[in-house]
């Protein structure tokens, strides 16, 4: 292992956000190739990698997960805790919460249009911890 | 590496059971800082991090993933191993079979309501096993 | 890290596809233990690891995404790169970009009926590049 450190996020509105910039921030020394694993610390939001270019899609993605996994479907029991927050843990198992991204000449190597996600699936999720653990 | 292992677990019944205890009861001896993968060698199981609190979560999960993929969709032509087989392929394609989970303080650094699932899709999926593998 | 290699897959129809021997194939000397990461550089394609012996298996599962995630949903803002772009974002999204596998006496860990998929989600996607990085 090269290093470990943790990361705190702003609070981020319900939605899909690039974070990108926040993870490569706290990157300062990566060395030459290996692997960076993201590791967010919560069970009602999620990581993805995913179309960084068009806002639009990060509205679909809102959109459409919505459209999967409903609020108030009548079978549910953990309601308590308000209608966006089994639905929430739902869509984190989808997307995971575990992201390993190759590294190589002392960067992350993403596609070109790929971009690092927090989804935040609650309305008022708070700021979210993220563990980024380099190998090399 | 530090070291890799295999376990078995016991055999669940079709639904969500938290299995953090088995892993890091396979896990004596922690770096004080890494990775953990957890990987499951079974194609109608999965594994994910979710929360380990309310066992109504588990109950929802069950009913929220039957709901997203079905059994007995008119269109399936993989039937013959039984209404359960395909739609358990499909979850699993959904949850995945491979967590990377960090390692600080030589312990497993999971948020606090996270635990480690095992997702059993079949009516009567057996004993699955798991190769965890450690790194520093 | 052992090393690290990308290769480049011919381009496949829109579906799932069995990788499993493109992968090994670029993997010439693996060592005794260890992890291998599968990366896929796209935002419309996947990765996943599911049965890897009947085809009709393949069907189904595409067949089952589509059903989950159709094409021409009203609400969708993303659409000027063809009905089949954003869902294409949304599947990826689902199964991932990124496997990490374990290897063990010097092969790759999979259960019996496991294989590696490209799951192409564009209708001409094109041949997408994999990064394969290796650990012992």
């Amino acid at each position: 292992m090269t290093y470990q450190t943790e990361i705190q996020l702003p609070a981020f509105s319900r939605g899909y956000h690039l974070i990108t910039s926040y993870v490569t921030r706290a990157l300062s020394d990566l060395p030459e190739a290996g692997l960076l694993n993201v590791f967010v610390h919560h069970t009602s939001a999620g990581l993805m990698i995913n179309e960084n270019a068009d806002p639009s899609v990060r509205v679909d993605m809102e959109s459409i997960f919505n459209h999967l996994v409903p609020e108030n479907l009548p079978f549910l029991e953990h309601t308590m805790e308000g209608p966006d927050d089994m639905p929430a843990h739902v869509k984190s198992a989808l997307t995971g919460v575990s992201l390993t991204i190759p590294i190589a000449n002392g960067r992350l190597k993403l596609g070109t249009w790929q971009g690092i996600y927090l989804c935040e699936f609650r309305n008022r999720g708070g700021g979210r911890k993220l563990t980024l653990t380099v190998y090399h």
